[in-house]
């Protein structure tokens, strides 16, 4: 079975990496896709948080990146997975999540998303509370993967704000 | 009994649409009030709203439609409705529904909101959805009136972003 | 306009009195119905509770009293009432309401339930809360009318467990 | 891929009959296991739920039937599924449905549980809600199977309680 | 500052264990205050909760234990405690939590609770799923103190029921 | 004890006031800090917002007043106070409270962060829902101090915008 794992990633933490490394043992095929979203400004570029990605899975043998545009489930079909997987991990996740699953499957009935529970140790981390604490020069070495901390330490000068 | 229901309406949807529907039956008059929002850039002008809204209507014969600025329950007031009309939809909603009728009772105790469920097949609908979904070329028709649809897609020349 | 209250009222709270003023400003009659339940025991009897809802609302003139069985939606057509009315105090019940509301509908699309909410210093009140609290001797006369409170405290003999 | 769907089932919903009907297409095997739960009185036995989901899927090839007791994950380990299916429907759902999923992970690391949305017009549907509609001969043929509404007017005899 | 620790602790979990050691380290001193609940039938007696409490505690000098009857609030009272203290696991902890928090101030202005945030990874324990689990024979190693565990297992001598 | 109660205030509401005065009843120092947030554009200046704290709880004895930049556990280490102090009202604060007490202490384990439940009555309370109203010119005299309600008058010239 092929999965697509939709979002921005940006950037990735290890709460994301947990669930490329647990639907890589689920499935054959795990699709990492990386949302240009046109309207926001993000913190990194697509090619650097593919680059990310990359880096932080390259022992991992069944994984695909790639970077999309526009809705998920034109992106979906037009890559032939079986489903769409996301991440739960609080009460506003599951509202917004059941949304946006709702909404895709009204817009394509033969595209289902799966959910996965993110591990409980990771439940309280999201991309902007990491880049939050990184811009103060906290630590967050137990947040995201060495590559992405590299990255927002450079960002951020370390508390040099 | 009259009954106010404000909202931004940028754009209506068959959720609202329903809960008109529905409110027209229940009470002799429903204004439905436009919030003329000067902080908001919104996707449609009040004016058009307000034509999106009577052409989606205009077989219900008890409906009223205006715009209005500033505080829900001094147009409450100015227009002597019997009370203000608000959807629940899901969880996140309830809370700032809430939070707003409360807001409200505190400064009026005279006005008082009450509360009707969106019908479950809609309660994944919102008008910030609908506009995702059309600016990346996806159906809507099952989201909006048929005036909206149109609307939308005109402003977003289907996918074309 | 006639209105439909429900609930086991075991027994009325200051929050169900709140709600049962609040609905007689803006209706024409309020029709409050206790719910016989045969499977649940009681803490009072049916016609006890009618008579603490009588003493608690003898000032208000536009209040009916009954018992009701089985279906809400039965007793609400059989009473030809305009809609059913219920209190949203906090998440929980929100979500269990909004269930009873759908369900409600599907069974006869023509009864409508309409929700108001709990006022803010009531929002914690609960028959079952009030009932812990008697049952060991604490106040409850900020919780319950008098009369509820007198029978609590008659029944439970004050701490005497 | 084997996937174990397992739970009460007393009864059958058309809520949990459209999970199936979607885990079927999704997956080589759908193991449906109801839970004999020695604690509670159930409304139906073991062997009737068998029977009530067997006629429910007929039509359905890829479904296997059958009863488990004690743990889930040990009933998952043993069946050598590939993971367990759970539907979520509200907030109320998924709170206890995570909790369950990080015990079960906690007991047995291999064994994930993944989860699906059940369709918003089923987001209020439950076994104990068309128990207690049936029990007063209210209509339940839009919320379960023919079965399954035949074996509960059976045991409720229409509202004759 | 002397905090009460009220509770059921049928039985203790490493959740509320966690919670004693950070509270022992803020407080001068911790007051352990097992309920005894006559209205539910506890799985251990009350001497043997205290009995697994004294023995997960024994290596921390500020801690008492004892247990009470009533109100948590005169409990609290009686020992002159400057403030309740109680975990935050869940939403719908949350909601209980604080409706119990408001109800107790409701009946003593003096009486505070404060709530601390239960560890991540302990966010699913509870005593009941702490007790389904063994029941059935299942590891609870990682969810109890060694002496929990060793009396739970003799009790359900380990999935033979 | 020595207590960090941390935040925006901007502006200080009724709400923050009464978890100011309870905390000031609990802890012998409660030091009042005010975030230099230089990403957001404030309603009210750093300097501004100590002001009206510090006449809006002139009458009591064991406040200090100080603003902050950066992350909170730098600051409640670098003052050396015994624990972080936060005000829980709706569950959206909830979820969102625990997430930040979770990585404040992934940060720092030595630094708690404890909570109370704000009044019922100032449960509906936010500084953005106290500028809306002002905004417009409503009456916001029961839900800021006075110097508060002064300057947001004074800025937003009562409803003329």
């Amino acid at each position: 079975m092929k999965v697509l794992y939709p979002g921005s990633f940006d950037p990735l933490t290890l709460g994301h990496l947990d669930l490329i490394h647990r639907a890589s043992v689920l499935y054959e095929e795990v699709i990492i896709a990386v949302l240009e979203n046109s309207t926001k400004s993000p913190t990194f570029s697509v090619s650097r948080r593919i680059e990310q990605i990359k880096e932080s899975t390259k022992e991992l043998s069944k994984i695909k990146i790639l970077s999309y545009k526009g809705l998920t489930v034109e992106c979906a079909k037009s890559l032939d997975v079986d489903f769409i997987l996301r991440g739960l991990r609080a009460m506003s996740d599951f509202e917004y999540e059941l949304q946006i699953a709702h909404t895709n499957r009204s817009i394509d009935k033969s595209i289902e998303t799966i959910f996965l529970a993110t591990e409980a140790r990771h439940s309280f981390l999201s991309s902007s509370v990491v880049k939050e604490v990184a811009m103060f020069g906290g630590n967050i070495d137990h947040m995201v993967p060495a590559i992405v901390a590299k990255d927002l330490y450079k960002i951020y000068k370390q508390g040099d704000i």
